[in-house]
This record gives C-alpha cells, sequence and structure tokens, in this order.
C-alpha cells in the first residue's frame, strides 16, 4: 500500500491565503462546490468517482512537524499560523453525490461546507483527487457502453500518468464497469479481478514461436491467453491449433483459454482466427483484442460483430487521450452566511450552496435535473447525500463493486442519445431554479 | 516524503514471464530498449525526462514478504518461483540519455542490459515513469520556446492525474525550463522555487474586493501578488493603483509586486493594466497571466509585445492535453547473445543494442542523428552512456538544476525550424546504420 501524499500537496497559495484568514480572524462558515463548468465534446455526461479518496484525504488533513518545519524555512509564514496549523484537523460537513452516479455541466458533485481556512485548504488536493477518477470513469463508461456486454481489462499502467495514476485508473474504470486490470497493485489495493497475458518479449525470447507458445503452456498458470501477432498472426494460429490438438489429447483443452491479437487490422486477423479456430473444433478459444483501442474501436469491433471476446484498453483508457482534462473547479458559494459568486468572464459561477435533484420516469428513466439551492426543494431525488458531519464520516460507506453495479444501472438508464459516443447535440436537461438565477442576478447588482 | 511504489505496480504478465523464465531456466542476458516509435504531430522533438526516478525504481527492486504473500493467495504462481522472488535484485547495466537531452522517434533513450527476469520485471514501471516525464518536458520545452524569456510557473496540480503526476509533472516542467511551481510539496521534494499569488475565494469572501485587497497585502508574505479579475478587472487596477499610493506613502512599494490577470482577454486586459500601471507611477508591479493557457496562448502574447511578465500554465502542462500520451514501448532487442525484433504490424522495431551519435556543427548545433549498432562507432557523441553497473549507480548524477541547464543549452541549439510549435514537415535527420538495417533484413529471412 502507499503512503498518503501530505497536506503540503497544495498550492503555495492556499496556505498564504489560510495564513490571511488566520490572521484576520476570518474563521466563519464557508460552503465551497466542485463542479465541472462545461463537458469536452466527446463527453455526454460525466461519471462520479474519486470521492472515497476525496474523503480519506479529508479525514486526515494535519500538518506534522516536517511540514511545519518545512514551511518555516520557506519564509513569509508567522509563528503564530505555523501554530495554528498545527492543530488544524477537518471539524466541517461533506455532501456529495455517491461514486458512479452520471453527472452533468455545472452540477456539484461534491460541497464542503466548514470553516473558511480548513475548506481553502482542502481545494487543490480536492480537485486533484475527483477531477481525475471522474475523467477516467467518464471515459471508461463509454467504453463499456461500446463494447456490448464483451470483457474490458484495463491494460494503461505502462502510459498512465505515473504511479498513482496507473492505480486510480483501474479503479475508476472498474467502478464504470471494466472486468479486470492487468495492474497487480491496483487488484491489491481494490480488490479488482486481475488480467494478464504475456508480452512479444517473451516469444521473441525464443528461437521459435512454437516452443515459445508451448514452454509458455507449460510454466504459466491456467487457463492461459497466448499472444500470436509477434511475427505473423495467421501463422500463429495454425500453431495454437497444433498446440491444442497435442492439449486435447492429453485432456487439458481447457488449459489454453485465448489468444491475443495486438497489432494489424484486428477485424480481420479475429476474423481469420475464428474461422481458423472453429473449423479446427476449438470454438471454446477465446480472442482477445488490444492495441492502441480506444471507445471507438471498441464499438466499430462490436458492431460489425467481430468475433472478438474481450478487449484490453491501455493508453486511452489510462491518460483519457481525447479528454485528459476536465474543466473542473471547487468554488467558492457562501461565507458567513452569504451567498457569493465570482464574474469573471467566460467563469461566472452560481452562487449559494447547491442541490441537485433529478426526476425519472415510471422506468426509473432520468428525466431532467435541477440545479436548486439547498433549501429549496424539488422533485425527485436529491443527488448530494451528507458522507461527513462535524469531520466524522456518516451514512453508507459502498464498496468498489456495489458502487460498480450502481453505476452499471444508472448509465444504462440514460437516454439512448446520451450513450452515444459521437459529439453531438444532444444534452440532458438541467434546469436552474428560478430561486438561484434571481440570487445571482441580485448578487451582481451589488457589485 | 513519499513511500516508493512497490514492485507490484506491474502488469500481471511480468509476473507471469517471469515465472516461466524461472521455471524454463531462461536466465542469460536480455538486452531491452526504452523508445518511442513515432512522435504526435505536435511535437518535432521529444525531451528525455524521468532517468533519476527510473535509476531509484531500479535500485529499489525487490519483493518483501507481504508482495509474495498477496502473489501466492492469487494462485497460479509456485512456490518455487515465490521462493526465488525473495532474492531477486537488480544485478545488471544500464545506459541512458541524460535527463533534459532533445531527441526523436526509434532513439533509446534507456537501455537496459540484465539477466531476461529482471530486465522484464522492471518494463512495466520503466515506461510508467519515463513516459510521463518525457510528455510533460516535451510539452515544457514548448512553452519555454514560446515564452522567450518570460517567467513560466507550473500552476497544474489540480488537473494533474492524481498525486504523483502533480509531482512529477512540476520536476519535469522545470528540467525544461519552467521558473517555479506552485505546488509545495514539489519545491519539497526536488527543491523546485515556489510561486503563489491567491484565489478568487479570498476576494469573493470578503464584502468588498478593495477590503479583500488591503487585507491580503498586510497579512501575506511580501513581495505579493494580487488576483484582479473576480469582478471587473480595470476596476480592480484603479483598486491596485489606490493601494499601491498609500504603500509607496509609507515606503512601502515593494510590497505589491504583481497582478495577476485569469481570465477575459488576457492581451486587452494587460495593456490596459499596463498603461494604467504605467500612467500612474507603478512600472514596477508586473503582471502574471493565467487561465487555460498553453505554448500557443503563451506564444501569441509573447509575439505580439503583450505586456506580460510570467505565465502560470496548469492543465495543458500538467496533463499535457493536445498529447497525453506517446507512442513508447521498452523492447527486447536481444537475448543470450542472438538479436531480436518484433515484426508485429506496424509495430516493427530495430534489433540489436543500439547506441546514438549526435554530429554537430562548429558552433555545437546538432546537424544530425545516427542509430547504430552498440559496437559500432559514429561521428559525433555517443547520447547513452552508461549510468548503472552491475547494478550499482556509476559515473555522475546531475543535479536537477544541473539538467535543467544542460535541457536549456541543448534546446536552444536545435535547429530553428524543430523550435517552431506548428505542426509540419520540419524533420532533423535521424540516419539508421548501413549494419543496423541489414541486421534486421537478415532477422527477417529467418524467420
Amino acid at each position: 500500500m502507499r503512503a498518503a501524499p501530505t497536506a503540503l500537496l497544495t498550492d503555495l497559495y492556499q496556505l498564504t491565503m489560510a495564513q490571511a484568514y488566520f490572521e484576520l480572524d476570518m474563521h466563519d462558515t464557508a460552503v465551497f462546490e466542485l463542479f465541472a463548468r462545461k463537458l469536452p465534446p466527446t463527453r455526454r455526461f460525466l461519471v462520479a468517482g474519486g470521492l472515497e479518496q476525496a474523503l480519506a484525504c479529508i479525514e486526515q488533513l494535519s500538518f506534522p512537524d516536517a511540514d511545519l518545519e518545512f514551511l518555516a524555512r520557506l519564509g513569509g509564514f508567522s509563528r503564530g499560523f505555523l501554530d495554528h496549523l498545527r492543530g488544524v484537523r477537518f471539524t466541517g460537513a461533506v455532501h456529495a453525490m455517491p461514486e458512479g452516479t452520471p453527472l452533468f455541466a455545472d452540477e456539484p458533485l461534491l460541497r464542503v461546507t466548514a470553516p473558511i481556512l480548513e475548506a481553502q485548504l482542502l481545494e487543490s488536493r480536492l480537485l486533484n483527487i475527483c477531477h481525475f477518477q471522474t475523467v477516467i470513469a467518464s471515459k471508461a463508461a463509454r467504453c463499456v457502453i461500446a463494447a456490448r456486454g464483451r470483457r474490458l481489462v484495463d491494460f494503461g499502467l505502462r502510459r498512465a500518468h505515473e504511479a498513482d495514476a496507473a492505480l486510480f485508473a483501474a479503479r475508476a474504470a472498474y467502478l464504470a464497469g471494466f472486468d479486470a486490470t492487468a495492474t497487480v497493485e491496483a487488484g491489491r489495493c481494490f480488490g479488482i479481478p486481475l488480467s494478464g497475458t504475456l508480452a512479444h518479449s517473451f516469444i521473441e525470447a525464443h528461437d521459435s514461436e512454437e516452443q515459445a507458445f508451448s514452454n509458455f503452456l507449460r510454466c504459466s498458470p491456467v487457463p492461459t491467453t497466448l499472444l500470436i501477432d509477434t511475427y505473423d498472426t495467421q501463422r500463429a494460429v495454425d500453431r495454437v491449433i497444433a498446440l491444442s490438438a497435442q492439449l486435447a489429447a492429453r485432456g487439458e483443452a481447457a488449459h489454453l483459454q485465448a489468444v491475443r491479437i495486438d497489432s494489424g487490422d484486428l477485424a480481420r486477423e479475429a476474423r481469420a482466427a475464428r474461422s481458423k479456430l472453429d473449423a479446427a473444433g476449438f470454438p471454446h478459444i477465446q480472442i482477445v483484442a488490444s492495441g492502441g483501442l480506444d471507445e471507438w474501436g471498441v464499438q466499430a469491433l462490436a458492431a460489425a460483430g467481430v468475433p472478438i471476446d474481450a478487449f484490453g484498453i491501455g493508453t486511452a483508457l489510462d491518460a483519457s487521450t481525447d479528454a485528459p482534462a476536465l474543466d473542473m473547479a471547487y468554488k467558492l458559494e457562501a461565507y458567513a452566511g452569504t451567498p457569493r459568486r465570482k464574474r469573471s468572464s467566460g467563469k461566472a459561477t452560481w452562487p449559494g450552496a447547491k442541490q441537485v435533484y433529478r426526476e425519472r420516469d415510471a422506468a426509473d428513466r432520468p428525466l431532467r435535473d435541477r440545479i436548486v439551492l439547498a433549501q429549496e426543494s424539488a422533485p425527485g431525488e436529491a443527488l448530494l447525500v451528507p458522507v461527513m458531519e462535524r469531520g466524522e464520516r456518516v451514512g453508507p460507506r459502498p464498496e468498489l463493486a456495489a458502487a460498480r453495479e450502481y453505476c452499471r444501472c444508472e448509465v444504462a438508464r440514460l437516454p439512448g442519445a446520451l450513450r452515444a459516443l459521437e459529439e453531438g447535440p444532444a444534452q440532458y436537461p438541467v434546469i436552474v431554479s428560478a430561486s438561484l438565477q434571481a440570487l445571482a442576478r441580485q448578487l451582481d447588482l451589488a457589485h
């Protein structure tokens, strides 16, 4: 397991502002909300991710001596402020959408209500955590839609953005419906099923592909997948068939479970391999495809009925290559009981503590959302639920597998147009309540 | 400081293959090389990053009991193999390009020569480390070129891909010439200068912007930067001028060092602010710009002579949004003294242990590179140097600041066309030696 990053994993200005709040005796309650200002063109919805790690980060807020000594050495921080920091813990409340909830632009997925110094200190890292897992869960949900029930495995460790990204990409992908990950540590940390095959290097380290196949079958955990595209994919299929005949003769046919194709024209190679394997009497040998796949590639293969049983998705998933970042922010919405609003050009926010209500039809399918002031009520269910009060966790703590099942159901219930991969005008109706609009106008007049 | 990720931060198949190598008594020496197969359209060169962390990862290769117990619980691994893993350490050699070296497609930045089991176990994590810092250093180098000498600060923690990405993005950006980071922990871990201002929330938590400005000036470390775009940028400049007059009257003019503009038309707002500040007699107050900036935005502002003294670059840098991943691989090039070659469609590799020679003109400017077999010689300097022998580090270990200076000089010496930001045909000549081409042909005939 990993050591948690310290409270110094923050932007310098959070500490500078905290010192000013301290020196100015500004200890009133602030409300901050975390939300995406808009969605990338290729996202018709987002999937909330990272809440579990966000809450752990909030619980762990503290400044051990080593941190305070570093800040003292930096200069610019007063002794009084550093002494105060030593005692800082989170004492406030948190409301959040459960992980796996589909959401839309301007809808807060997390609301922090706490003395302003505490809430401010959390900004950078809460964004860092929730942004990343939301990016990945949203990308993964598209892959799940595209795969139409075929298995999906996270192969992305090597091109994830360093260690944590690999771990939390595996988690967020599983949350959004992936079946497994190749990243062993993610299996250990989060209980995600592990899946693995072999690499070209193993084949190449042998003088012949036949020898490599039979050696790997002999020494690897069963059932085994063989990689068949190192030299010539269809010649490799012939070798697999010969080997399978030997296995079958020994009653070990089940030891060879699948072949993996990692390059070339995946549709053509998979179809040809399927035909050969079926004709040879090995219909149980599955086909795994990988190699630069994203949701578009998966959709094309799945929609065309190409006989592929599982997809390995690497770079496109772990780096969310088409949308590696969201325009996500954590903004002050109220302080000392007064709603606040940023009016910066192109970045204006809706003021006040807010709630999101989701109205559904008789079949439980979402019809529309309403963003309202927290004290308002509206039809449907409130998506932000209390998860922390007075610095302590409250409410159920869903297991990752349960959150995954919740996500699967919720995404499946979205209107069909939202589940399309294409860029386009399909918009889910998100209504901003009249009271909220009136409040924003009123604050604009005040400045 | 952070705990290092364990050796289980790897793909499952590395362990499966390692078991097969062990069971098959395949203990001969393998040569693996790490390289980018091709460059993204908006990269005319890459900058090698991550070597320091890669070497630390190699030195730390080991499987403590907790790891072995987890693998035993997974099933599929033999007792004999797990006992062997307990004693595994890296005993081989590593050659690498120094961090900060500009490089091109197909050029190895790292070569591992070791018993195949050891070298194989390192694949996933070495890629994970070197890929990410190379992605960021390559992006950052473009920002440095675009900024034409203006200061650049990393603001990207919040949208970096989780904790490690924020830390190592700060490091890689500094390596490539950034001046500072806002990420406090990166300052502590790597000695990078820290820089910070204040956020809109501080302004909004006050009932008036005037009060917020004077409060922040009173309580924050000096010299201070004020954020001026929360409500109306030019009205905020008037407030800054009034405050500066008060400061000047007290002999504290230097306390207010800069203003930051984070939204709107940065060129227009900066020019208007500059005029007002100069006219009011405060030419020493600098202008910092941020808000969705990337190298293109910086280039447009710098080339137009907009009076901006420093740029904060966040999302575009830390997530390398236009090219969040490189087609980087770690491939077996030789085993047991025999060169190896993958021939997979579109992914064929150059076989054998290789070296890269860089030839320069009289002014030390790179003219062309040659990729040759390691035992060949060629004009110019060899870019891959020994950094580890028999599992121990050798050679100089450059400080980050020294690597940064090396990078600055090397990038500045690149042909002008390579330093353009645009997509385009500008190619640096990389010659593959005749011997290497002959070896590839010879291996192709053998299969």
